[in-house]
Parts: structure tokens; C-alpha cells; sequence
């Protein structure tokens, strides 16, 4: 009950199980084309270029930025967390100028700062911000942040690592230009793969770039030869069969729950939770207006020690739960409940276990 | 029994199902840590700088150029199949100025063309080359055109995505400098992580760069702070937890069986294929002195029809034999006889059903 990997189920870990087929294998293909499909379903949307990166949600950040920055390029970048961070080193490693955005950790991304921003930088070409921020767990508003950086000629990099299928998220509703995500949050399936999608709109621009992407490995360009629908198929890299198969299966499993239910269940068990830890006097460090239900920050008691407690329930409890990050650290834990892990019975062995801990 | 993914063993898959534990949890650090031993056992090297990437083989070598290369450094890139190529991209994509040594497919790289281009280029800093060419069955000389890289002045970048566990590699003795591989050839682990090692030279080099390697995903300066040996992890990126239980799990069927022992078998079954071969008059498309044992390329007999056989032996014997590549499409098949699967029952089966085909 960390910040992620989130607990696997059966199922999914099954599935991994499943002897290795030839990436190039029609069988596995078969597989590939009905993961976009299911890919397309929890990004609510119908593009294209959607698929998953075949490496953590890091290098699914990475592919975002690298295909969509050219040399000199302007990204106005959103942080309220340690993850705005990390995008402000991709655009500058990208050869773009950064833009910062600063919020306080805990809060959302203000709108009057980036509207602020888009005013001042009028040649700007990207606004990148974080959906879900796992070191704080607060969600942005990622409908309004995209309606103004579009109104000021801009698209948007989104970051839903821990966004997706726990929180709302219409890409095409929402007219997200490019968005990543991770499968290791609320997709339940083992870290190692970065969903991805990216609107006409961002394939355009890749498309017509004029430098070559500087990654040969994260080069959309030639990835979509691979993951494109057609039955032509161009080998580009070895694609990590087993984890494809894990994800394939978690899909499966929240095609069969419904994304609205599953949406509507991480809501019902941050509830739950939240009125447990109330119970303990323990209080939420983000506005209950923005608070994500799948990543709970909640604040350290007075006197207690944040790191006997951790590995006591780690080691008395077999219970993890996450540190703080940054400014963060020891003064606030990261309750997950994410995916297959957001339950009740969970909620109630954490809530009995953190009560007897402290 | 193509170029690969090779076939995973049923211990190996049963690791990768063994249900994701966190990756700052001290059970799975302890795991790496073994995960590292292992890989510093098949490398035959004691480099701390030995792990395995996030991310497939090509990952892999973007790892190795991305982080020794600075911009306008000059790299010799010898080609001698579809990998050299490869390394061409990276070269230029990380703002390097890449000087070619072309050898014919199917010919290992030409140490007096290496040295020509040595002579001719005194400022290039590294020599790129393909140990074990996957694309055409051919293995180079790696210790001396490492060492006649090092009498220029050179580091080397080896590919041994196909050597490693198949063939005899012994980075320190032999002084490689920077090498990745792949999981899913001859170790048999599922596809997704590539294995790499760099000598103290390496390391000093990406010390002490004067630019930000080009890609945050991948910079070692950040990664090592993470696997390294010592007792704090910092959280640079989620690791790939059960795919490195599969990797674990297929490094310690190749301790059990012995690297030397291993080496020897794969010499041994690939005599045992070609002598049946022969038997069906089909030749191998390299010479003999630098074959390949755990990648056979073979002549596809005159009046045969490529894509007809290998899709009846898919269809009918559930046989998987690899096609070739660029200018020997059509005219080569790949049979791989790689880690797990290199065996006589295999050959046997791909014999039998190679000729009930024919």
C-alpha cells in the first residue's frame, strides 16, 4: 500500500507466466492490436499512436518530451511536485528552454500562474504538468490546464502515472495532446511498461520534425511501424513479450470491472479509509477538494517517529507503506490504494495495523 | 528456435510470477544485489558498474553511446550486419560524427580496415562493433580489435546482445571498455532488459563529462545511485521487479550449469545441426572459423520458397526459425540455438521438420 508497484493479482502474474512468444509471432500480434484497443478504452480516446512504451513510466516521460521538443523549443512546465522536476530536466536534456511554473508541494497547479506564464512567453510551444502527483497526492486540473494552454497556441505533455483508471481521465473529451502513464499504479500490472497516446495533432508535429529524435530507441517515428494497426510489421526493438502479456490481462480485468466503476471505487475507498484515519487523529496534507483517491499523503502525528513505524509495519505487519519525498520526507506518509489494492479489506488491515503500531 | 526471444524454461517463468514486491523493499535490493553478482559472473568481469537496463537491448546500446559520447566526439562504427547500422543512429543522434568500417553481411569486421581507420582518424575516441551479429550468424574478434582500439587511444562499445552465455566473452581480460547484451537470447529470460557493464575507464569517462547525457532515463551518472552496491538506494526509476526476478532466477541456472560448460554445449549442438544440415545439403552462409553457434545461418536452398517453409513449419510443427534481414531476405534462414533451447532434442525436431517440409 505504497506509492506503487501496486500489489499484482493472480491473474495478472499467471498471465506473465505464459511461455514467450516471438515478438513478430502472428498469435502475439493478435495480442498487440487487442492491448491498443484496451489501451484506447482507459485513455478514452481513439487515437492512433497509443500503445505502451516498452520501459518504465520514466522513459514513457522521456518519449514525450523527446519526440515532441526540438532544439530551442519553449515548454512552460507546471511543478508541484518531484515529478515537474523531473520534466524540467527532459526539456533541458531535450534542448528546449524551461519555463517554470512553481506551486507549493501539496498544492494544485495554480491556473493565474500558467495563464501568467502563457502571457509572458507568448512563443511557447508546450505546456507539461503532472495529473496525479504521487509525491504529494494532489490531482491538477487537467481539463482547464489544457483549455488555457490551447487558447494561447500551446499543447500539453500530461504526466498520469498514477492517474490512470483511478481518477477521471478523458483524453479525447479533454483534448490532451500527449499523455504517458505507468502500469505499476492503478493498472495493477508489474512495472516495466508507459502507456501511452498521442492526438493527431502531436503525431503532426512528430511527423514533421526537423531534426531527428535524439533517442533512436524512443523515436515514435519508427516505434509506430511496429505498433501499427496494419498486418505490415517493422521490427524496431524486441518487444517485452511477458510484460505485454501482464498488461494485457490487467486491461482485460479493468474492461470487465468498467473504467466509471473503477473510478467510482477508488473514490468509495479513500472515503473508507479517510474516516478510519480520522479515527486516529491523522489529518490529509492536501485540500479535500484535490485530493486523489488512489494516493493518500497524510500527515505524521506529532512525536512519532516516521521511520520506526514504516518498518515496523513492514516487518511486524508485512505492510508497506510510502515516504515522504523531498521537503516531504518524515512529515508525511503515502497511502496507496490503487487498482486491485484499493479495497476495503486492505483499508481495514492497514487502519488496525497503523493503530497498533503507534 | 529463431533469433530470438529463445525459449524461456518453466523456472524462470514461474520467477517472473512470484508477486511484485516493492522496488526499495529490502528483500528485492538484496535480490539485486545477487542479480548483479550473477551478471559480473557471465561478463567475467568484477566492473561495479554492472547491471541490468530498465529496457530492451536497444536500450541497452543507446545506454552505452548516450553516456560516452559527447557531442562532436568522433566514434568508428564497424558494420558488418544490421547492428552496426544501429549503432550509426546513435552515434549521430547523440551528436557524435560516426566514421564507417563496412564489411559484407556475413564477413566479421576486418581488423585492417579497423586499423586503417585508427590511422586515418587519430582524434576518434571510441571503436563500436558487434561481437556476435545477429542478423548473420557471424562473430568478430573482439579481443583484438579491442586491442588494437586501445593501442590508438580508443574505447571500445561492444554489442554481444547474442554473444553473452553463448559464446566466450571475458571483459576484463579482454579489456572491453562498455558492453550491453540482451536477456532473451542466451540467457533465456523473456524479453525487456538488457545487461551491461562498464570498466573503471568507462565510468571515469561519464564522471567527468562537461555536458548532461542527452537522456535522463538513461544516464548513468543517476542510475548507479541506485544500483550500487552500498546500503542507500536513491529512487531514480521504478524498476522492472518481476522481469528481474526472471533474470535472477535464469542467471542462476547458467551458475548451476557453469559459463565454460555452457559455452561448450552451445559449440557442441550447433556441430550436432550442422552435421544433420549437411545431411540435407544445406550450407551455412559463414565461413566456418567464425560461425556463430547459438545463431546458424543458413542458405536457403535454390527453387525453395522462404516465406512458404517458414510458415508451414510455424503451422504445422509450432517451429518458429528466424528470416533474414536487409539484403539476405529471401536468401537466409536464422536458426537459433540459444541458452535453454540449444539442445538435441531441438535439433532433432527442427531437422525432421525442415525436411518433411522440403
Amino acid at each position: 500500500m505504497g506509492p506503487g508497484p501496486s500489489d499484482v493479482s493472480d491473474r495478472v502474474l499467471r498471465a506473465m507466466a505464459s511461455p514467450t512468444l516471438g515478438h513478430l509471432d502472428p498469435e502475439f500480434i493478435s495480442m498487440m492490436n487487442e492491448t491498443k484497443e484496451l489501451l484506447q478504452y482507459v485513455f478514452q480516446t481513439k487515437n492512433e499512436w497509443t500503445f505502451a512504451v516498452s520501459a518504465p513510466g520514466s522513459a514513457g516521460m522521456e518519449c514525450c518530451f523527446a519526440n515532441l521538443i526540438e532544439s530551442g523549443d519553449k515548454v512552460i512546465v507546471c511543478q508541484n511536485g518531484v515529478f515537474g522536476g523531473r520534466m524540467r530536466e527532459n526539456v533541458e536534456r531535450c534542448g528546449g528552454e524551461a519555463i517554470m511554473v512553481n506551486d507549493k508541494w501539496g498544492c494544485p497547479v495554480d491556473l493565474e500562474k500558467v495563464e501568467m506564464a502563457l502571457k509572458e512567453h507568448p512563443d511557447a510551444s508546450i505546456v507539461a504538468f503532472v495529473h496525479a502527483e504521487t509525491s504529494t497526492g494532489v490531482e491538477s486540473d487537467v481539463q482547464n490546464i489544457t483549455k488555457l494552454a490551447h487558447e494561447n497556441g500551446c499543447m500539453v505533455i500530461v504526466d498520469s502515472v498514477t492517474g490512470l483508471v483511478g481518477s477521471e481521465l478523458r483524453v479525447d473529451e479533454w483534448e490532451i495532446d500527449a499523455i504517458y502513464s505507468g502500469t505499476q499504479k492503478c493498472l495493477s500490472a508489474p512495472p516495466g511498461l508507459s502507456p501511452i497516446s498521442f492526438n493527431e495533432r502531436a503525431a503532426q508535429k512528430i511527423k514533421s520534425r526537423t531534426s531527428k529524435v535524439q533517442s533512436w530507441f524512443l523515436d515514435l517515428n519508427l516505434i509506430m511501424g511496429y505498433w501499427a494497426g496494419d498486418n505490415k510489421r517493422s521490427y524496431h526493438h524486441t518487444a517485452p513479450v511477458n510484460c505485454l502479456y501482464g498488461l494485457h490481462e490487467a486491461l482485460l480485468m479493468v474492461n470487465e470491472e468498467g473504467l466509471e466503476q473503477s473510478w467510482q471505487r477508488h473514490r468509495e475507498n479513500h472515503l473508507l479509509l479517510k474516516e478510519g484515519l480520522s479515527d486516529l487523529d491523522i489529518d490529509f496534507l492536501v485540500d479535500s477538494n484535490c485530493r486523489l483517491p488512489q494516493l493518500n499523503a497524510v500527515v505524521i502525528p506529532d512525536h512519532v517517529d516516521d521511520g520506526i513505524v514504516r518498518s515496523k509495519l513492514l516487518n511486524d505487519f508485512n505492510l508497506e507503506i510510502g515516504a515522504g519525498l523531498g521537503d516531504l520526507a518524515g512529515r508525511v506518509w503515502r497511502i496507496g490504494l490503487m487498482g486491485h489494492a484499493s479495497n476495503p479489506k486492505n483499508i481495514e488491515y492497514c487502519l488496525s495495523a497503523l493503530k497498533s503500531v503507534l
